[in-house]
């Protein structure tokens, strides 16, 4: 296929790190309908004859039939789907099947194929990652006046309500929405017909291959069309975003899982025992969803070093731009999935987590603020009574309000019992009630207004 | 500053190595900005008097004035850029000056400091590519007619023009712009009000501080706004996009001032000389700008593998955001400068340029292109053809349009003697009018689209 | 300083861009002594006269008593250290300054100072592990029969000790050492005197200045010797793979210092407080750990991806190779110091510990081992028998060894009341003595072992 | 498989997250060797009878045979390559396939398996670095007074030996070498016996073990064990800077392929043709040797995130060990494969070379050393010297030996005709023999000494 040049076939090593068919042939259904669409557009423009095309038309769909019920053969002489395609055509309807690459190159046809396939990738994700909000939102409601410790630095910290846990998961996701929408929007541009890298001399319509295939528009400069591989790494950025995201969640599960935490049970079914320790019940999925993370991100550090530096047009190297796009994209779609399993099916024990929160001086800080509301002192100078009253109460082993009155006093005496009020859990998480803030009410304000974006019942 | 429960203070190790003062000091314009509009809105809601909010305005307009006259202070001691300035405000104001920490933390605050500074290094960032395009589509403009070879794999394929080559690199960048565009709108809510982690039972106004910082809104979840980072990563992945693209360049540069090639003259001002070598001219802002990249992708790295598997809410780990995405603009900009400075100022060998085009056949691809169209034979086995072409030119040495008429017709019969207009690079080029191709035509539309978009002149 | 051929000046990017000053004036202590050394070697071959050494030397002592003394200029017209010192020389004793550069280039100069600080960083490296493996053992010799659950998954599994927890970092750090020093043993030879690229006429002692400077032996190949920055990766990797493994550890204090586990009380001297919650005791140095794997990732990232590709010799990216080193350095030193003190000074919650290891059925696999070393069954068909031990203990909301005998017979007739003898976590702990086990008697071998490798007494 | 405790079996999503059989099978002949190993020593320590012993050895042989055959079926509800087997012995032998996990876990089976399957890699890889160097070695004793342009920063710098730039690849590979068996010997100890993270109370020989596979000696510390994948990174680190030496090399080549430079023709066997441009001929194997650098290094990326933060000891994100490891070594194995071919197989074009060696001046330097030799002038001096006569040559359009000797004394009165013989590029490239320099006599030298390395004949 190289035309009539090489003296030699290529050698044993070439044809193997040569061959992309092993996984280009994840290609075949993007690949059949650029062809269509190209040799249709061909037929319009009187490039190809009427009768050309139908053949060929007939032929790829003969092809693809044979892909779907076959699978895609791989034979390595054929290097990759393109010559796949086209070998397989032109035994079944002969030397027309060279007319099919008429104004075109491998270079635009990979470029326009591949963006197809990121496309589909991205809208799968998409619908996983709706999935997603919509189970967290879904938990995030039956949980919105439901007590845990709020955690910074892991260590108890405030009171928070688990439903506001878990739509700060819901916000994180729909950012990834956007950002798998932008790079959709960026991505969503055809550049076939930009051939080699210098366009072509043949009268083809750009504008009516870009419309057959989805495509907003064609590309504007053919060598950045064949060059440009902006669309994948968007894609992977996304994704490794995304992974980052479910990795902290999924950090949250197994410490939540752990037996001195106790705060959720994981599903059994997305659970594993152990082969030697048969009490075990590992939170296995929330782990590979981390690990994923890992991976992920090696997919897209991969390509990014991958394009560093190469000067225009194609290289070769580019075609190592399908294995970590391909990679990243099975294991983001599984850790989507996983996750969507495991905040629907978990059981959350509130409980357990209602104790905790009450532990650890968690209502400190409610003890601060009403002295600056209440007693109008500088809110520095309230910390540092507080501070105080935490280390009495730890030093006698009691909760901030077991400590009495007199001993408050001790401390400041602008202190009076209303104090109390503001010291239970309840009323530190009903307190805070600020736009985004954790009280139940606002919870539930977020929590509808997510249902309305999500399209979700009341 | 931590209240008074800590017997020992903190070691010397422990100071060093959770000081970030001598990073987050550049921060201090947008910390200043922040508490003045968290004060302003503390007076309107009437947490703080209104004579105290103007006594700590005027106390923050006296702190920044120091900082911009003397430059911020260090102080281990003192931590951050936070600790440092509210510091100094009790030094100048007294003790209301505690009374500006009402209803925030430091976990807001940071978040809302380090988002105003992301969001003035994408302005600078995007004024730098609007720079850098209008450069790149000025000598597109001059060089709209000047031919030079088009390379894949580094081979001569097919002449294009130097205009639609430096295009190619428009379109890169203008994509560079939508993506931080779009990390720009993303990044824009603000998480001032969030406080610690929970919110606060502050009657606090978070649109008011978002309008007057210039926000499009207030962020919907506390734990999330303290939690996040996806704004300083969207700026890095921006960024090291923009930065891979820049490294294409930069490597055509290096690679087009070699002897060999000869194809540009980089201007004295961005070359230099060897300390040994009297004769050399080295691409150094070029090879500094290649080697960037890497810098800017291993900032990246950093934060992406900082942020992995962060349970909620605020870590510690998170104050190692800053110096990746600080030395990344620092790179980013300069590296944007020297590109402008390389395509405004370098010499292009256009008539060098040209004589390489001439060479290696690059006009192979019309001969083909010629069969197809005028003999009507399917375009594979035309390249066939022309492959037996080439390989008769290579052995006798001579060019392609340097075959006898009977030398050709004796590989096929078909080709008549007009084929050798199709021949000369001039005509390959002139041919290449498809939408986006390199014809000096086509290149001159993407210009004058270009440059309506720059808001430039015609 | 570059010849008297380029017509302008370097502009102000090219100056900002092109200087190195900032960051290489740290290796002014490693360019004086190697100027040092290759001026005396001058000076024994008779390339420089006795007197012209004698003078050069004497400078050179001049300019660094005043580094020592007032720190090194940044003058960004002199570019680099080497440059900043050959300047100053020529200041203080004339154009004889001039016949140091004789017989070498920057491109050696700087690769053999650069050498030099990453063997002394190496050192300095291999010393703080020294201290960390130190106090490894001996909170593992003061911990040898601290019981507590060891984890998989996070998941109780069978109880360890916390020595043999501890010790699990001493092989970590002890491999962490034999890389250092076969980067170490690579990195010692001296690339002094391969000039520019292709070595020099001088009849120069390469044997000498390496002896001098005390490496192994001269590298044996010039144009290898400027363009090779595998030291500097072999040290980013070395201390990537030594942060990775202090962030497993830091992430251990993070957990276990939270209020569900409560294992580890942190110094204060290595935690913080909270701003807005007087209560939280931070374990920010943990996390600042942690943290910095991230960072010292990216800093290996870095230089990774800027010398992918780069033809020989020397490339002007490849100035980018000392920021990501410096910076690696300086947070793997204080991460190491931290966690020095972390494992010295934090406070081990045995009791605590104990009572985590008795819950979960931590003692499961021994119920199993026991049942096929008493009962002879095969593994597998014992794992059977103790999961329904375990579900039915489970069920009955008790321990292991709180169900009967007549309960466990019930499930397998075999079981008898020797059983109960191998359910306490004692028994547990100390039936593992299999080399490498967590045994105390094992742990007692292995800390012995180290302290003897670590030269401290019995 | 995980006993009786679990109510549901794993759900569809997590049967394919948790299935490591797709890639773990690659695991299969270590597994039965480590299987053989172990019952070997169980049935020597009488823990399992000599009969049993005998019936899992030949059970394992048959399992193995059956794979060699059959290859290893992937079954997802069996998860791994251990659970495979063991299913599949139970099937062959009965339930006394069951004895065969007496005293070891999956933990320290996978770890046991995954070093020696590294192990194995490492050798492979050994034998590849092997090959290189001897093809390198022979091509440079073919060309040691072949002459070349030597470059810094792409720039013809002075006249260098073909031979001398292929031995700079010879050093960084035999560094590469170091490394994998720097690797080799710290990965080369025993987990085997660790069990699931605490060691065994069965009577196991460690020794015994370690010593039929071959390593060195058991592991010290079974939590360390069964965590430990140093040996991955080791090799991983090693696989990347090798695959950065090999991306350095096959920028060159792309480079020198090119019709600009022209100093070297592919062997058709590693290059390929355009699909519509007949006359190219691509150097892809470079290229993709390339590209490879980049999903190397993601690779290891890859294994480095993923192992960030993990506590002690087995987590499942350590299941994400083995695909990076596998993919690593796939692309390494023929990146070095394709380069053996390239070096040994590449037609170099000496007379192109010397030409380009003769242009750009390549000989100023020696201008100036011969002003510091013959006329005793300060190098500086002397570069200011030359600097002028390369200006006045340039400016003139001529070579520098071919100023006449009243334009170089009009410069500076002390050259004299001497001068002209210095300046030939053999004089020039024959001058610098000083230890590893590029002098035909110095790179002879280096040949014999590395072919005596590699057991060559001289």
């Amino acid at each position: 296929m190289w035309g009539g040049r090489f003296a030699e076939g290529p050698s044993a090593i070439m044809r193997e790190i040569n061959a992309s068919i092993p996984f280009d042939k994840a290609l075949w259904r993007q690949d059949i309908a650029a062809s269509k669409a190209h040799v249709t557009m061909l037929g319009a423009r009187n490039i190809v004859s009427a009768a050309d095309t139908e053949t060929i038309l007939a032929g790829l769909g003969k092809v693809a039939g044979e892909y779907e019920a076959n699978g895609v053969p791989e034979n390595w002489d054929l290097e990759d789907i393109h010559m796949t395609t086209e070998s397989r055509l032109a035994e079944l309807i002969g030397p027309v099947a060279g007319r099919l690459h008429t104004a075109r190159s491998r270079n635009d046809q990979v470029a326009t194929d591949f963006r197809l396939w990121v496309r589909d990738a991205i809208d799968e994700t998409l619908a996983g990652l709706d999935a997603l909000r919509r189970a967290l939102v879904e938990q995030a409601g039956n949980h919105a006046e439901s007590i845990m410790p709020g955690f910074t630095h892991l260590q108890t910290a405030q009171p928070v309500t688990l439903g506001h846990h878990l739509m700060a998961y819901y916000e994180m996701t729909s950012r990834d929405v956007s950002r798998f929408e932008d790079a959709r929007a960026r991505l969503n541009r055809s550049p076939l017909g930009s051939a080699a890298l210098a366009g072509t001399g043949f009268p083809i319509d750009r504008e009516m291959t870009a419309k057959a295939l989805g495509f907003d528009s064609p590309t504007d400069n053919s060598l950045d069309a064949v060059s440009d591989r902006d669309f994948a790494l968007d894609y992977l950025s996304a994704a490794t975003q995304c992974s980052l995201h479910l990795s902290r969640l999924a950090e949250e599960f197994v410490i939540w899982a752990s037996q001195p935490f106790g705060f959720v049970r994981m599903a059994d079914s997305l659970s594993t025992g152990s082969s030697i320790m048969p009490q075990k019940k590992n939170p296995d999925a929330a782990e590979l969803v981390r690990g994923h993370a890992g991976r992920i991100m090696g997919c897209f550090t991969s390509l990014m070093v991958t394009m560093k530096g190469l000067p225009l047009a194609y290289s070769k190297d580019m075609q190592d731009d399908k294995p970590p796009v391909f990679e990243a994209h099975g294991l983001l779609r599984l850790s989507i999935a996983a996750m969507v399993g495991m905040i629907a099916d978990s059981t959350f024990k509130t409980e357990r987590m209602r104790q905790a929160a009450e532990l650890g001086y968690a209502t400190a800080t409610d003890l601060a603020d009403w002295l600056v509301r209440e007693a109008d002192i500088p809110f520095r100078e309230a910390h540092h009574v507080t501070g105080a009253a935490v280390k009495l109460a730890e030093s006698k082993g009691c909760a901030l309000d077991e400590l009495s009155l007199d001993e408050l006093q001790a401390i400041d005496g602008r202190v009076d019992e209303r104090v109390y009020k503001a010291l239970s859990v309840e009323a530190s998480v009903a307190a805070r009630c600020s736009h985004g803030g954790t009280a139940p009410v606002e919870v539930r304000k977020r929590v509808a207004a997510a249902r309305l974006a999500l399209g979700l019942g009341a």
